[in-house]
């Protein structure tokens, strides 16, 4: 049975409404992702910006704020730093960016007082939908970490893997990708995918299988590891978390799907928060601005089990 | 008007049927592939290999094998290098892989008597026709340079633009990508592919033009680079080239193309060589290769007339 952002929405429902922290939410493209979010049950939103521009686009967009709380606050960086906090006073379920730079918004994020540091290491992961594949795949990590090191592919690999689960991906399945499915000493990238599937073969990860190196069409396409003679692999086309080589790969990726593939859909969230961060992009379209507010919901809720 | 390997094949029937020699050609799927070039006027074929094996998998496809020239060697090494040798004496126009592996297929193509050196660095091209982009796209490298050099990506333009020209586009667009348009220290494929474009700004790059570093989505949805204010840009959505900066983000992207984007078409060669080289994969279905030996057909015509 397929699995789509269609169950990610179903599965917020089941859990009860959440609650999203906006940071300067004086902007037409995050005030229509959240009112869609409201009207879909998925959450409520505390805007805090400045409120005339807040009432100004609202009026703009036919959107009734009634039933949203709005904090006053026209400097930017007071404006994060109070929508932070409702996240990690536990006031908000989730924290998502509004029209402040990404540079400003991340130092909120990390702020020592009223930030969403663990302690851990932050990463991204981008879920998509795709007409022909019948599960969702967790792309990680295409805008974030750069040049992500064996250690912090481990930290990867654990912020994530509790995204599959929020998803209903009980034992994900990971896959280190590579150009290759073998170890080539001359690809220091084969050698770490390697080292991480030995690492969760001998327990130091849990909680998923990890399967690498793999090339992307073993990774992703039973077919091909079919014609590949890959039976004696973990993963045989069916990877749920693609776990990147680095920055440029994962983005280009998520770019040739984002713009190649007709049908997808997606949603993007930060992990290794407190609470999930949603940092959409100005070229997300509507869409995937609420599928990422779905995503985080369910990550919170995941969360909040425990 | 949209671009496509029908374009390419119409192509070759303007500029007469070609001649591919066979290395080890006692292989079903490559015989299906010859069989069908053949049938579409594209090329000839002289067959080198096993010939009762030869004879053998032909009876078992119903091929006719009258047209075909077929040259007894059943050892695969000395196949190979009597194959390759008629393309290097110009009784070949294109030299294609058998049922050899790769490894010993790429020792013939190097042979310093009888391979097909010119002295240049050898690249690989995936040539791509996508349902929602109306001009072709050629990747490079996803299949053999590894992690190439400025020098060697300099080479690797050098090779691919006269792929592009020998398809119809006279002055292709190449975009060097990155995750991100802008240059940062911190990302050294940025820091190339800016100096790439100064080379071709100051003419040490020709006939082609380069603008990098661009994220994918710059680099082929006109769209994209609208919605983010791109119009400084040369390259706006439109490139032709997409140099990728190293294997594996081309590989994975690559795979992404083939197993995620329906209606796809593509086909591959390696070039820098002296005549053009299909090196398809068992993995490759009959009909990328039966484009793979179109795109050597134009490639081949355009080397012998430039």
């Amino acid at each position: 049975m397929k699995q789509g952002f269609e169950d990610i929405i179903a599965k917020v429902k089941e859990c009860g409404k959440k609650t999203v922290a906006v940071s300067v939410a004086q902007d037409s493209a995050v005030l229509e992702a959240v009112k869609e979010a409201k009207r879909l049950g998925i959450a409520d939103a505390i805007l805090v910006g400045d409120e005339a521009q807040i009432r100004e686009i609202a009026a703009s967009l036919d959107m009734d704020l009634t039933g949203f709380e709005i904090i006053h606050e026209p400097d930017m960086i007071q404006a994060s730093l109070t929508a932070v906090k409702l996240a990690h006073d536990g006031k908000a379920d989730m924290y998502m960016k509004g029209i402040i730079d990404t540079k400003n918004f991340l130092k909120s994020v990390l702020d020592k007082e009223v930030g969403l540091r663990t302690g851990g290491v932050l990463s991204h992961v981008a879920v998509f939908e795709i007409p022909t594949i019948d599960h969702l795949l967790f792309l990680t990590d295409v805008a974030f970490l750069t040049y992500p090191t064996l250690e912090e592919k481990v930290h990867i690999i654990n912020n994530t893997v509790p995204v599959c689960k929020a998803c209903g991906v009980a034992e994900p399945k990971v896959a280190p990708l590579a150009a290759v499915e073998v170890v080539n000493p001359k690809m220091p990238v084969t050698v770490e995918a390697a080292e991480l599937t030995k690492m969760c073969e001998e327990g130091q990860i849990t909680g998923c299988i990890v399967d690498g190196p793999l090339s992307l069409d073993l990774a992703i396409d039973p077919e091909a590891a079919k014609h590949k003679g890959a039976t004696d692999r973990k993963i045989q086309g069916d990877a749920d978390i693609l776990l990147f080589p680095d920055i440029h790969a994962g983005n280009q990726v998520y770019k040739a799907m984002v713009h190649m593939v007709p049908g997808m859909k997606n949603g993007c969230i930060l992990t290794g928060t407190k609470v999930p961060v949603i940092l959409t992009s100005r070229s997300d379209t509507f869409e995937t601005k609420v599928n990422s507010i779905a995503l985080a919901a369910v990550v919170a809720e995941e969360m909040r089990k425990g």
